[in-house]
């Protein structure tokens, strides 16, 4: 027989599958010895079946009844009784919390007869009725699924005609007339009568909280947070305790309060919270009435302060972690109604985990695992300035990091034209279309009024790394009046300035200063200049980021490489603490004034003038290499040879058809033009992603290849001479069969056998592949006896393997397919494990077969995404390589990956 | 020790692989007992050695010696010996046929010395120094490398001295002269004496055999016919025996001459071939002097006459198929030099193997493998009547088979204005460029001067399917003054007709009359209709291809399927042999006066306006499905939801760009145009091969799916019905993911369950999904769970795992990559079996392991193709489904596939 329901005193927390993390802390606390109000769980187990069935299980029942005759055993009271009534609670409890998604009903075991008693023995007429009132009310709503409305307005009602401020004003015969006007509503509505039947009460809730797991927002919640559909939901029967049983003689006060064992905004030590004296747990958590500091109590009932203190430290000690609590005290007994690891920002992350070191209470293991990379990425966002004066406007969902400040547009045409004129702009949208895009990557900033974290906006911002906030609803926006007004009443035109800050979702009117992380000081110019002037909390963090980075760096097995195409980036890349460059694309050293040679190149119509637009190029990318290999002297730097379809070089094709066809019609048409568009023409392509680029590049234009392998060696050559170390990686993009891998390494080795010989220097230069087609990583073994390593470009491979170009989907449909749930989350922000990810990994497999010890890396964006950085972890890579920006991010995850349980990434 | 030398009665016709084709025959009819001049076999793994190291392995030596001290004592002569010397050829022989690729060297043996004793053996002088002349020009030619010029200036100058027309009209004394001349050339283009010593002499002529397997023509012609590279060559060193040793006495004459033991190009029962007297075997070849019929043999020599025919009546039973032979007589005695299995004609190969059957030489089986699917594709296309009067003007390669007449035009511009008047135009041009494209999509045929079967021209043609005759040198086109001229200095201008053979590389001038294919008559109207008024070998030729397609059908495996639109397509695909649909292309349907209603569709910009736009289609779609369902009746019909993006159906937007631009400088911009321009603006995609199409657009543009859903259930009701068996089967393309296929297929089966449950009817439509991302086959184990069935779209999936895309890089770069050698043949054309195949393997495994049973089958058009198709059977499809003209193929294919030896497909 299966065990579908555990007393608390059955359980510990490490049962958070099958008992939820509410029933599993519960149980942990009880045995911890802690003063629980007695219960019993019901597991996820029986949730599942009763999800997949319609009906919970059989034995269910009889396991219920069983532990609730323990349950009324054990206080002593029976559920119901008309003389001296057991209430109960049932909540929700899942593995992951699901804050506010889930239903609650309280104070089960009220009826006509048992409110009588509840009021004799309470000595509280008024508390025993309300809590009658709330049970009906909660009841018809949650149980029946009768809309809010009616309760709403006779509460209304009877305060109008009572002249009551709030619901507990109201006099003990209005509460009484309200239980008589809700089960009518009740009656009326579903045609049923409200339940005395306490048991009948009881199950009603235990289905209402499982049938709550399959609400739209619970579905919609858990899509956006990847948490499974099919966990299902536990469900927590317990005893109820009153904080609301008054407040009337000393030490037999009641209250209820919320506290964490420390600060968790900034991760100071020390007791925190709020105390509300007769009130409920919900009463202190919404904010109705305002709650006292927690010491407080210590005024109010000293014994219940000194036991909660006591307990509390306990419970750090025991869960060696920030805890977050809830607890009641009813009539001078302290009951702990709730515990869990608490939430924390990301700077308070950073300072209790490196305090829980100091204090001796985690290794410096565990403390890795307690902060993340995305933590950290939080803190390398410049902010506003805390201390400046701001005007809050608006609120909306935090949808893409960063703090952006520009002028208000309305349009993508306007974004386009005021930062062509070096304005920032601050691009503002009921919501944003695929028509939005100029605009969008024009703009400083993204503000719109609808949608969420998936909607278009935040999707296409996050995948430019651009400031977004999304959904902010109180900002009423007219694009066609051109203007947006605030839920004050002021009334913002195009031009007015705004600040929008995309990690925290605020909306300020005028130009908030905005200051450099001192956490990007720290990287950039070392932990001394960070410290300078800094204050306390600072200092704290500034030294805990430092310890910490410097454990994962010594734990962990992967190398971090930087993409960088320019000497500063190299630099700034070195000092984020990149161990070398994995991605230097070469065909970012064509644009600006060069421009003009790659044209040459392209439109060359014979072999001649193919030569001298190459030999222009030549010193140019010489010196490139130079700058760059000097700025990671004694590093390893993978250069790719040229990858995109030479049009990328070329004009616009629409752009410029129209300006010949106009010009042909005015007259004023010149030959250049002509010429020009007949180039754009012939080299343009239905699909670029899959047209002429990369190494078919390399085969169909002669010479290409070799200027630049040419141009990289005399500059290694070069260096080598003046005493440098320079350590080049020759790298061929978009290989697909070994025949492509061979004609074009033969070519490649034979430039710089050529060029080494002529300066008599001897300097190995591997000359390695990348593995971004799927035919790559099918054939992985036969290339790697060709290649010296392997770089997997999990950008284009996720293209192809998917069958979808970035440009095109993240814009037309990944915000509908986020919705629909069809990705957790992008496949461009993190990596597909079960499709990209599996071949990946045959790459490496079959690659390392092939040729032992083959390094391998990753230079696709997803080496900065820590839940890809932890799966290539998993699958034996050597370094993953990201934007200088992101190298202390996935120098922490790769730390994080090698301290972390085996097959952790999947849980990420 | 490893043997590499084998007498030649030592091996046997199995051994090609190790001896050579070649050498592999000769020792087969060693073991027949038929006449052979002996000698001895270097094997290919000695070449390889050879190839591989740059020396002949160290035991090689001495096993040649040792074999030519056999070879001397079974002739009673030594070699070279200067009273009655031996003499012996050396020839190539690979395992695959490369006429006229590699070297031969005969006459080795012949120095100062030996020249007059076999002067004297001979009682020839002439004889014996012509020999000792041609010696000496091969051995500088072909082992020394030396120019053939200079060599023939002599003789040249030598024949215009004596006044003499052919070289065998030289005197002795001239001959000799030019001995001495030819010595002297060597020793001024080398430094080096023509070898005196035999051995030497021998030694050199081997090497260069070896050497011609690398010569730069040779790799040409092994990459166009798919020899890999490594394969190496055998050496035939055999004695000589003189076809030209005098013709003088009866019964004592000599001669050479080639055979085939029935007709090569009609396949007609009877020997065939060609006599020469005092000849050598190169002299019937070339064609130098006229041969004479093989039957003019029984009057100059009977007994040889008899002996031959015993021969090759022996061979024929023997190796039971049509032999190709060589042979001389040398002073009355027959000696065989070579045999191997004919080539033939398409026609022929049917009518033999069908007559092997009846004379009971061969079974069924063998018959079907003794022709090929290409053979029989060769046999459907239209043939120019050989009966019409025509003049040839023009030969080339046969780059792209078809018959096709019209006008000549120069330029892609003129092809594509003339072609929009409704002329069919040949597209004429030196070689052409992707810039060419747009004519040759216009053209009905393409010719060229320039380029053989992988030029740009013949790659792009055979995509098309268009024919094409490519590199007719002889016509000298001159595309700047529009004019082609003939060798016979006729010059032809823009507008005059000519008519080209893709299938034999024949242009004629005019236009030459058409004629429908016997067989396709056999196929489309039955054999009855087929053999009304057929000559007899048209008639044999029917019975033929009748009986062996009977038996492909009762022998093959695999169902096969066609792609077809249309109800005449679906007919006729019926006709050809097709056993249902395997591709139904919605998008089809919506082409021609339907453009508008998709236009409105996509304009819609409201729910209410996409819904009437829908509801517009809804009866078109239905009335199609109907006439197709019908078409096809009671077999199954898979329709393919609408697959590609939506701007496909909306003008080109480059052209809408300009002539709105003109419009508006003009003053004439019309409102809808602006509309429509936005319209494709917005929908424009970098990528639209990776953009919003298939289960994509079916997810985003809602009620679309449903619309044909709708419309294929209500005419399947509506056939049943009126007594009919309609099988629809839906197919959801470019799934990638199980989320996707879960949301579709739940609306699918909606959307036909409202349907069935409104007309009351059972009936059963599964619904399945395409195979067509590498990331569906990767899942292919998790879409099974849904999807009721797999249809593999090998075209996207090769352009997925290639990441390229046909349009763009056909074009562009494949007729560059064949010559490479990086693709033997276009992935496109036939399966990549490496690569796109094994994602092909892998779905199918992983499909059945999920759900037993699953039907499997390819829609992409490799499922016309012969060597693909032998693949998908090896990997155990249910059917494959091509275009309906190559049903017959696919039919054949598939019963050759089921009677082939395992793994056979892998040679192909």
């Amino acid at each position: 027989m299966t065990k579908f329901v555990y007393s608390f005193s059955e359980g510990d927390r490490s049962m958070s599958e099958l008992l939820g993390g509410k029933g599993a802390n519960l149980a942990e606390m009880v045995s911890m010895g802690l003063p629980v109000p007695p219960g019993f769980t019901i597991t996820t187990r029986a949730c599942q079946v009763y999800l997949r069935t319609g009906a919970q299980p059989d034995e269910l029942q009889g396991q219920i009844d069983r532990s609730l005759i323990e349950l009324e055993e054990s206080m002593g009271r029976v559920l119901g009784d008309p003389g001296d009534p057991l209430l109960v609670s049932v909540r929700s409890g899942a593995k992951f919390s699901m804050p506010g998604m889930m239903e609650t009903v309280l104070n089960i075991g009220l009826n006509d007869l048992s409110v009588v008693g509840l009021a004799r023995v309470s000595n509280n007429e008024h508390f025993a009725w309300d809590s009658y009132r709330r049970l009906v009310q909660m009841f018809g709503k949650t149980v029946l699924g009768i809309s809010g409305e009616p309760f709403e307005e006779r509460i209304d009602a009877a305060k109008e005609s009572q002249g009551a401020a709030a619901d507990v004003d109201l006099s003990v015969a209005a509460m009484q007339t309200l239980v008589t006007e809700f089960k009518e509503i009740i009656e009326q509505e579903t045609g049923t009568q409200f339940p005395q039947d306490p048991k009948e009460q009881l199950a009603g809730a235990i289905h209402a909280v499982f049938d709550s797991w399959n609400t739209e927002r619970a579905r919609i919640y858990r899509r956006r947070e990847h948490i499974p559909h099919d966990l299902g939901t536990a469900v927590n029967v317990q005893a109820m305790v009153f904080g609301n049983a008054g407040a009337s003689a000393a030490g037999l006060g009641s209250g209820s309060g919320v506290a964490f064992t420390r600060d968790p905004a900034t991760g100071e030590r020390g007791v925190y919270g709020d105390y509300l004296s007769d009130a409920q747990g919900e009463d202190v958590v919404s904010g109705v009435r305002n709650a006292l500091p927690l010491n407080s109590l210590d005024e109010i009932d000293p014994d219940s302060y000194v036991q909660l203190m006591g307990h509390m430290k306990n419970l750090e000690a025991h869960y060696r972690d920030l805890c977050d609590i809830e607890f009641t005290v009813e009539r001078g007994k302290l009951w702990m109604l709730q515990t869990r690891v608490g939430k924390r920002t990301a700077a308070a992350a950073f300072r209790i985990a490196k305090s829980l070191v100091d204090e001796g209470m985690i290794s410096l293991d565990e403390a890795l695992l307690r902060v993340t990379g995305e933590q950290l990425a939080q803190l390398l966002f410049p902010r506003f300035d805390v201390d400046a004066e701001s005007t809050l406007i608006g609120q909306g969902t935090n949808a893409s990091p960063g703090a952006a400040v520009g002028e208000i547009v309305f349009s993508s045409e306007a974004a386009v034209a005021k930062a062509a004129q070096g304005t920032s702009v601050i691009l503002v949208r009921r919501e944003t279309t695929p028509e939005d895009l100029g605009g969008m990557v024009a703009a400083t900033g993204i503000l719109t009024s609808r949608g969420g974290k998936t909607s278009h906006a935040a999707v296409v911002a996050r995948g430019m790394g651009k400031t977004a906030v999304c959904g902010a609803e109180s900002l009423r926006i007219d694009v066609k009046k051109g203007e947006m007004t605030t839920s004050q009443g002021q009334t913002l035109r195009a031009g007015d300035v705004v600040s929008i800050d995309g990690s925290t979702g605020e909306v300020f009117l005028g130009s908030v200063p905005v200051t450099e992380s001192p956490v990007v000081t720290l990287f950039e110019s070392g932990v001394r200049k960070a410290l300078e002037g800094a204050d306390e909390e600072t200092a704290e963090l500034i030294a805990a980021v430092d310890r910490l980075m410097a454990h994962a760096d010594s734990k962990r097995r992967m190398g971090v490489r930087a993409n960088a195409d320019t000497g500063p980036d190299a630099a700034r890349a070195r000092r984020m603490g990149a161990s070398g460059i994995g991605l230097l694309r070469t065909e970012h050293m064509f644009l600006g004034e060069r421009r003009q040679l790659i044209e040459d190149l392209i439109l060359a119509s014979e072999d001649s003038e193919r030569e001298t637009a190459l030999q222009a190029l030549m010193p140019l990318q010489r010196s490139d290499f130079t700058e760059i290999l000097t700025a990671m002297d004694a590093l390893p730097v993978t250069i790719r040879l040229i990858d995109p379809p030479l049009h990328e070089f070329l004009p616009d094709r629409v752009e410029l058809a129209v300006k010949v066809a106009v010009d042909t019609e005015r007259g004023t048409a010149n030959e250049s033009d002509i010429k020009l568009l007949n180039a754009v023409n012939r080299l343009s392509e239905q699909n670029p992603m899959l047209g002429l680029r990369g190494v078919r590049l390399g085969l169909v234009l002669p010479g290409l290849f070799a200027m630049q392998v040419q141009a990289l060696t005399e500059a290694a050559c070069d260096l080598l001479k003046k005493g440098g170390n320079p350590k080049p990686e020759v790298m061929i993009p978009l290989v697909g069969s070994i025949a492509e891998l061979s004609v074009i390494t033969t070519e490649v080795q034979r430039v710089i056998d050529r060029v080494l010989q002529e300066r008599g220097i001897t300097l190995k230069i591997p000359v390695g592949t990348m593995i971004e087609l799927p035919r790559a990583a099918l054939i992985a073994g036969d290339l790697a006896e060709l290649a010296e390593f392997f770089s997997f470009g999990t950008n284009d491979l996720t293209q192809t393997v998917w069958g979808f170009s970035r440009d095109d989907v993240e814009a037309a449909f990944f915000s509908r397919y986020l919705d629909l749930g069809i990705f957790p989350v992008s496949p461009f922000e993190s990596i597909d494990v079960e499709g990209v990810g599996q071949m990946v990994k045959r790459g490496v497999k079959k690659g390392r077969a092939a040729r032992p010890g083959l390094s391998c890396g990753v230079c696709g964006e997803h080496g900065g995404d820590p839940a890809s950085i932890h799966f290539f972890d998993s699958i034996g890579l050597d370094y993953v390589s990201c934007s200088p920006f992101r190298v202390p991010v996935a120098r922490l995850e790769a730390g994080r990956a090698s301290v972390a349980p085996a097959n952790s990434h999947l849980n990420m």
